[in-house]
C-alpha cells in the first residue's frame, strides 16, 4: 500500500525538504503540493498548486495525510480543510508549525475531533530521545544545577527555541525548580533552583540543544545536534506514515518514536 | 546513629579521599584506616594501621562497613576478612577496585553469602545516570551508529576504562551490535554495527566518558565528566551508608542511586 | 572581469557542489564541466562532457582555472593537460584530491613549473584557521600532551583523514613528539611524547576535527566542524578566483586565507 | 639560587594554593606568609603572620617577589609596601586580584615605577594560549559571528568572568564588532556584528571559557578548561620566578609565556 501525502507550504524551505523526503521514501507518494503563492513553480519535479484549491485536491486525491510547515494562520486553515473534507477515510494532519496563540492552538486541537492530528515543534527523532533522557537524568540527579544552551543560525529571530521550551517543560516536570534566567550580567548570583537558559545565534548552524547538569564535582552534558534540515522533513514523513489510517485524536511525535 | 566505616588502602590516592569524605560526612566516623605499608603515617589526622591487623580491628571496632580501593589481591583478602569476622552484625563491604580476573571476581562474589557486598567500577552518581540514559538512547535510536570516547590522565595504564566497559555492556544490551573497534588506521571502513571505542590519555584529566549516537543527519552526545577524585569517594561513602545494616547479598550502585 | 572555471569530476559529490558554487558566485562562470563517464547528464543546468575532451575544451574555452576533486590518477592527468594546453594565459589548477603516492605527488608538483597550482586537503577557511591556531597553541604550551580526534560519516573508508594528517604535521613541526598512536587497548600506558590519534565514524557527520592539549590541571580544545560539504566547494572557488592570473608556481590555501 | 617568595592572603583559598605551589616548586622557598587576620594558623607547615608586619618582613627576609590574591584595597597596600621597602634589590609584585576601580588600578600601576609589577586576571598558561589563538582566529575568519560561553561554579557572584572580559577585549581588538549581548529572550534577532556573551553557573565547575566562531557552513570552537584551582597558583609562581631580578616596570603574563 502506498501512503499518499499532501504537502503545504511546498515552496518554502521546509516544504521543499518535505517534498524531497516523500519522493525519497519507499512506499510514499506526493498526493499534491500547494502554496499560497505558487507562481507556477515545480519543486523537485512536482507542480505546486494554489492554496485555494485545497478542498478540491483533498477530495479528488484522497491523501492519507497532509504535512504542514507554514505559519499559524495557514496551518489552522489547512487543518480545518482536512477536518471538513468529504473523503472516504479521515485525512491525517501532521504539523511542525510553531508560534500559535493559545486561542489558535485550541482551534487547531479542535480539528482532532474528526481527524488524527499530530503537532510537534521538532521532528528529529534524536530530539525526542534527548527529551526522554533529560527527564531521566533530572530524576537521577536530584539537587544538581541545570542549565540549557541552544545554538541556531544567525537568522533565527526568537529565543529560546520551541525545542528549548519543550526541554524546559520536561526538566521542570521532573524536579523542583523556581524559575528561568535568560542571561546573567553584573552582580547576579545564581538563585539556588533557577534554570539558566542561553541562546547562541551564529553562522549557519542548523540547531543544537545542550542540557548541563552539575553538582558534587561532576557534570553530565546531554547534547543533540541537527546537521541538516532534512532530519526534520524525514521525521515528519515518519509521522505521516504512522498517522495514516489511525482514528481521530491528538497524537505526539513521542508515540511515533516509541513504537 | 553513627555509621562506622573502615578504610583500606588508606595512604593511597583514593584511600586518602575516602578518609576525608568520611570525616566530612555528618553521621559518619572512621572506624579504622589500614594499609599494606602504613609507615607510621597519619591521613587527615587518622593513624594508619598495618593491613595484618584487619581481623583484630574488625572485631574490636565493629564497623558497619569497609570501603576499599586497593588492588584485586588485597580487595579479596579484605572481603574475606569481613565475611569471616566475628562481629555482632555483618560488616558491609564496598569496593571500587578493578582488574579482577574472572576467578578472583567469583571469589569476591562468594563473600556476599555472609555479608552485604557492593562492587562498582565507578561511584560517581552521574556515571550511573549516564549508564541509564545511554541505555534509553540506544533503544530510542535503533540503527544509529554508536561510538564511545573516554579520556583520562596520562598516568592511566589500561584502556578502555572500567566505566567504559560498563557503558559498552549497557549499549550492547540495548541494541544489535557486532563487535568493538579500538582504533581505526589506514583503509579500514566501518563495519555496519561495530562500536568504535577510543581512549584518550592526556594531562591530569580526572575522567570523561562520552557516547555518540549518530544517523539520519543528527547526533546525540551523552557526556559525563568527573572534575575531582572526590566525587568517587563521596559516592563510595553514600554506598557504605546505604549498605550498613542490610542483609547479606550482592548490591549494585544503581540500587543506591535509585532509592 | 569574469573568472571562467572548468570543473572536473562534475557528476561526483564534490563536483556537483563545485558547479553549484561557481554558478552562485558573482563574477564566476562555469567554463566547462567534465567527467570520466558523463552519461549525458546535466548538473545544475550544465552539460557534462567526457574527460577525453579536456584538451579541446581547455584550448577552446580558455578557463582561468580548473577545480578538481577526483582521484589521484585523474587529477594528475588533468593537471598535465592544463600544463600543456596551448592557451593565451596559463590555466590555474586547484585540487582537493587526496591519496597520492609520493611519486604521483611529485609528478603533480612538476606541473607547477608551467602553471599556478594549489593543492589542499581541505578548503574550509576554518580548517586553515584551525591549523594556524593549533601550531600556536603547541608552541605556547610546551610539554603538554596532545591528542587528536576526527569524526566523519560512516562511509569514509580511510583513517586518519587528510585534514588530520595536515594537523599532525603542524603539531609535530611546533613541538617535540616521538610518534603517533592510533588506538589504545589493554595494558598500554601512554608514551611520554606520543600523539594519540582517534578516528570516529558515525552517521552522516560531514567532518569534525578536535585537537586536545592537556597538562597542569588544565586543557585546551580546538575544534573545527564542517556542517555541509558546500563549505569545501566555496573555499575551492575562493582559491580558483585567487589563483586566476598568477604566475606559475606552487601555492597553498593559507596564501588565499592570509590575503 | 633560590627564589624567595612572600605570600599574602595566605589563609584564603588561593593563598593556600600558592603556599603549596611554592613549597612544591624546586628552587623556590616561602619567604613569609601573611594575612589580615592570621589567627595563629599555619598553612602547609608555614606560620601565617599578621598583615601589619609586612614592612618588617620585607626588609628582614628580602624576598625576590610577593604573590598576592586578596582584594583591591589589600593588594594596593601590599604593592605600595613593596615599592617603598628598603631592600637591596627591588621586590617583584605579582597579583591576580581583580575588581579594582580605575583609580585604584592607576595607583597600583604607579608602583611599577620602582618595582617590577605583573597583574593578570588569570594565571593559567592555557588561558593565555586561548587569548592568543582567539585573536588569531578572529583575524583569520573575518565576518564570522562570534559568541562566548563561560561556565563557573554556582557560587560565583559576578558575570561575565574577568577572563571572559579579557577574551572579549581580544576579540574586539581583532575584528569589527558593534557591541555585546548578555542574553537573548523573546523576539530578539541577532544584530549583525554583536558578540553574544553567556554565563553558565552550575555545580562545582572550576572554570571553562569557550569562544565560538561560525559562518559559511562551518564553525570553530576554542575552549579552555581549568580542572583545579592549582593551575592558577602554579602560573603565579611561574610569574614570580620570572619577575625575580627584573628591572622596575609593568609586565604581562603573556611575557612569561612567550619566553
Amino acid at each position: 500500500m502506498t501512503v499518499e501525502i499532501g504537502v503545504t507550504g511546498a515552496t518554502g524551505r521546509m516544504g521543499r525538504e518535505v517534498v524531497a523526503a516523500v519522493r525519497d521514501r519507499e512506499g510514499c507518494e506526493v498526493a499534491f503540493a500547494i502554496n499560497r503563492e505558487p507562481d507556477g513553480v515545480t519543486v523537485d519535479g512536482t507542480t505546486v498548486e494554489p492554496a485555494g484549491k485545497i478542498d478540491t485536491l483533498l477530495e479528488e486525491r484522497e491523501p492519507d495525510a497532509v504535512v504542514d510547515f507554514t505559519g499559524p494562520a495557514s496551518a489552522l486553515e489547512y487543518a480545518r480543510a482536512c477536518a471538513e473534507a468529504e473523503t472516504d477515510a479521515p485525512v491525517g494532519f501532521v504539523t511542525g508549525t510553531t508560534g500559535f496563540s493559545d486561542e489558535a492552538f485550541a482551534d487547531l486541537e479542535a480539528a482532532s475531533e474528526s481527524i488524527p492530528l499530530l503537532h510537534a515543534p521538532n521532528f528529529a527523532r534524536g530530539v525526542q530521545a534527548l527529551v526522554n533522557v533529560v527527564g531521566q537524568a533530572v530524576r537521577n540527579l536530584p539537587g544538581y544545577d541545570v542549565e540549557l544552551v541552544e545554538t541556531h543560525h544567525n537568522g533565527k529571530r526568537d529565543a529560546p527555541s520551541g525545542t528549548a521550551n519543550r526541554l524546559l517543560s520536561e526538566i521542570e516536570a521532573n524536579g523542583e525548580f523556581t524559575g528561568r534566567n535568560h542571561g546573567r550580567e553584573g552582580e547576579e548570583p545564581r538563585e539556588e533552583r533557577e534554570i539558566g537558559v542561553h541562546a547562541l545565534r551564529a553562522g549557519t548552524i542548523t540547531g543544537e540543544h545542550e542540557v548541563v547538569l552539575a553538582g558534587n564535582d561532576e557534570e553530565l552534558r546531554l547534547t543533540h545536534r541537527a546537521e541538516d534540515r532534512g532530519v526534520f522533513a524525514a521525521g515528519a514523513v515518519d509521522a505521516a506514515t504512522w498517522i495514516a489510517g489511525r482514528k481521530a485524536g491528538r497524537y505526539e511525535f513521542a508515540d511515533v518514536i516509541d513504537e
